[in-house]
């Protein structure tokens, strides 16, 4: 696939350094385009900005960065989407700050669907990395696009939850397009070019730098309409996209748990401080006015099977009821049921098979 | 002990039908107290009043219920309370429909001491008695009267936990002082009447009557600075004390917890509605402005022992990292850390001892 001047100009300005994004609106207005821009005289620069700023864009980006880049560009799929772009996120071009242009591979369209965040930490927890799997599905499945940031744990859970569905996902990166960070989501990383997105305002190469992604935060809930954290420690970056969100007018949602696990803490001091408390991807929903699917209904988060299950009959039943909301193994299911352990084995497994419910490590289960 | 004639004409006007609190008012005005009103012709009540109502304090109380009456206030400790008492509770007094006497067995000093209401579902789970117990004992060291109202689950365990500190407890309850409901809190409502307190505006003798109870709750939250609800499902009485508690303008506080418990959900409704997530003691006592102590200071509510506890070391340092926030059995703990089953039973045993873990049924342990 070829790339076009504008294109190419766009890329060469994003590998400039020192051009401030108020500075580039000025020159874009007066020179009528990227292209317009690049073929502007030294003279002319100069009655605009400063020397410094002038030579900067006469000397063009390094050749060698701008060809790793137009190559990368010539890949199916992948573009770049800048400010005069009618398919520019609206949502992000309501920000503060949006980015003059960035790299995008995947489904184009999927940047301007209603799309939610969501995020949390790293190290979550078993229950942590469900729920952001299943409300993550649930909220895809009510055509909402699941936005959050490629990390490991929570972020990882819900990109594939939202792959599960008709929103799908798109991962917003702190690193350049051509590399994946952390190096064990490349396989995720992969499914999302194809059947989602990969975004990113760095330039090809960049690494992981710690910097880069409290500014990445600000495209991850610019993007979208709501940030839910789903599980956070107090030091997590997703308090940081909260707080972004909050100050781009977006809704806050946090999901809460026990007050003895530290990664509640983050979710509750959210709540504290005005997100909204939600039990289950309805009302997530509910509070963005968005009318309510059957996939998005229940009491509990809908992981998709469950949520289709039929109801458990019999001893299946019984077995589910003994079971209560805490892990519990197959002696402690015999002595609240009253049933042979052989008779529990054979209704776990029918509960399993039907995803009623969920087997954990140590022999134990858990209603999902 | 003797009765004097203002408690016996006290007594009297609570155990007449029919006379509006609106009406008394008018009539202790216009008498001077409720000895004069006893002693009032119909000639003079009928110009203030319907002849139906002069009739009825005309013809006083059933002179049986009376005697047994003025018998239990005659026992020590056993008193009441009304409008014109310099210790009627002054935070009662600022409720819209405070009742103008009500009954009262144990330390009268209690009455006008700053509380707070602890309260919670009848059918509660371990971890939630625990929350109750842990965090009543807390704020009572800090100072604040545990007011509940005598039920099984949640109520008795905050009243447990009150009197275990300086701050004690106080049962408001909805039958006759000279009745205990249910019948297996009777050793705990003994030790309420020796160190703490039993209050009911309802006559001797009063059953348990569903009617009642709701009316009781406007005392639970009137008497308190604020409510902490600490389990509830949505259908749990404790959100009508809470209702109550937000109309008389006093504090919300409520314990999250999973989204997949039933008996979390009526303390996240409360919560999405504006009650105050707390995770702590501590918490509680800032909202209400209160100098925190050590006793309540801690990022776990402090139960007793746990927060005196040293820290684990070695092999019980590592059993106590690997188990997490949710119950663990001595196989998975076997597998997270390496160890042998062996040391992890010996660590186990003396974790328990420390108070750092709580043994819960189905061999499996929970940190506390």
């Amino acid at each position: 696939m070829d790339v076009d001047a504008r294109v190419e100009a766009w890329a060469s300005l994003q590998l400039l350094h020192g051009l401030p994004a108020r500075t580039l609106v000025t020159l874009l207005k007066h020179f009528g385009g990227p292209v317009e821009l690049h073929a502007a005289s030294q003279r002319s620069l100069a009655k605009l900005v400063s020397p410094e700023v002038a030579s900067v864009i006469e000397r063009g980006p390094d050749p060698a960065v701008l060809e790793t880049t137009l190559t990368w560009l010539r890949e199916p799929c992948h573009g770049l989407a800048a400010w005069d772009d009618t398919d520019y996120p609206s949502a992000l071009l309501a920000i503060a700050d949006p980015p003059p242009v960035f790299y995008y591979a995947g489904r184009r369209e999927l940047l301007n669907r209603p799309a939610i965040a969501i995020v949390g930490s790293r190290n979550a927890t078993p229950q942590g990395l469900e729920h952001a799997e299943a409300f993550a599905a649930a909220l895809s499945a009510a055509g909402l696009t699941i936005v959050s940031g490629l990390a490991s744990g929570i972020d990882a859970a819900a990109h594939r939850g939202g792959l599960a569905a008709v929103g799908s996902s798109v991962a917003v990166v702190g690193t350049g397009l051509d590399r994946v960070y952390p190096p064990s989501n490349r396989e995720l990383a992969q499914r999302l070019e194809r059947d989602g997105g990969m975004l990113s305002e760095f330039a090809m190469g960049t690494p992981p730098l710690p910097e880069n992604f409290p500014r990445r935060n600000r495209v991850i809930s610019g993007l979208s309409r709501g940030v839910l954290v789903v599980e956070a420690t107090l030091n997590s970056g997703s308090l940081i996209t909260a707080r972004l969100a909050a100050e781009q007018g977006r809704e806050v949602f946090a999901i809460p748990g026990s007050i003895h696990s530290p990664f509640s803490k983050g979710a509750h001091r959210l709540i504290r401080d005005g997100a909204k408390l939600v039990e289950t991807a309805q009302d997530v929903l509910e509070e963005l006015g968005i009318e309510v699917t059957d996939h998005a209904r229940g009491t509990a988060p809908p992981s998709g099977e469950a949520s289709k299950a039929p109801a458990a009959e019999g001893t299946s039943a019984k077995v589910l009821a003994a079971m209560g909301h805490d892990p519990a193994g197959i002696d402690v299911l015999a002595r609240r049921t009253g049933l042979a352990a052989e008779a529990i084995t054979v209704a776990l497994v029918e509960l399993e098979v039907a995803g009623r419910v969920l087997s954990l490590p140590g022999g134990l289960y858990q209603r999902r």
